[in-house]
């Protein structure tokens, strides 16, 4: 009777429905379990929960505070994106990217900061001058973010965005 | 044979150097052991290392990375007012800080927030709807950092300001 919903054809769904259980949507603790056993960091650290609520927080784009099963699906090519990054600058093979190497992946990225922003998050996000993978694709989900808050505000490409204090504050905490 | 350093005079110039070890400067590592073994947290969680590399990026005024005895010195103070204030709103003894616990929190800080704005940071640092003591600091110190950038900005107090795209990069990347 009726129509199944439309996600029910999705070979990605049952995967989803059994990660999120009762409540329909995954929490960071539930993303933590299910990024773990899908082994998708490989041979680098397992995402910490930090990271996990960094994801939340950066896809969460209807606002529930959880992953839904669209918000999901649009997290692995992405996840996939940033470690292929990540093995290519990490050129020699140190299992980290060093300032050098992160300058050149920010750039292959497309974002065109200064030195002196990317030293700020190279300081940010890495122990002792390495950056490890889970704070690399910490580092990769915020600046989309917040590119992509500037850039919808940005609508003339002047370069410049004017902010409100609470739009401020509501655009930069939640990241 | 010349004066001694200025901080040597300081009672806290000894416990300070005895966790910053040889490089002086205290990481996020040594900071986590300090706060858990002086019992700050009292009978709440020990900080994260998440809270305590917040803590670190938005004190480091010399923007070093790590913790200057300067810097160390300003933090307890801070931490004290926050616990205050966490056990203040937490009105209902839960050990957590709720919604409307939190809100009385932000506006009884000075932050003129919409709710929207509320909502959003109530989502981002709580954990089904509760606010631990360590999220709580850590929302604690980005609110305090990030209206300060917005206000060193703000000269003429218009509750508006303009970024460009490296200067927000910059200044939001950090946090
Ligand atoms: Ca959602
Ligand atoms: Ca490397
Ligand atoms: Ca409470």
């Amino acid at each position: 009777y009726g129509a199944p919903p439309p996600a029910t054809n999705d070979p990605m769904w049952g995967y989803f429905t059994a990660i999120a259980g009762q409540d329909g949507e995954i929490d960071a603790d539930e993303l933590q379990r299910c990024l773990t056993q899908s082994g998708i960091s490989g041979t680098y650290t397992p995402f910490s929960l930090e990271t996990c609520k960094i994801m939340i927080a950066m896809l969460d784009r209807d606002h529930t505070g959880k992953m839904g099963f669209n918000e999901f699906k649009e997290l692995f090519p992405l996840l996939n994106g940033w470690k292929q990054n990540f093995m290519m600058f990490d050129r020699d093979r140190s299992g980290t990217v060093e300032l050098q190497e992160m300058s050149q992946a920010v750039n292959a990225m497309g974002y065109r900061v200064s030195p002196q922003a990317l030293n700020i998050i190279i300081r940010r996000y890495s122990k002792n001058g390495r950056v490890f993978f889970d704070d690399y694709v910490a580092c990769c989900l915020k600046l989309r973010s917040l590119t992509e808050v500037f850039r919808r505000r940005d609508t003339m490409q002047q370069g410049a965005v004017s902010f409100q204090y609470d739009d401020f504050i509501l655009c930069t905490m939640s990241i």
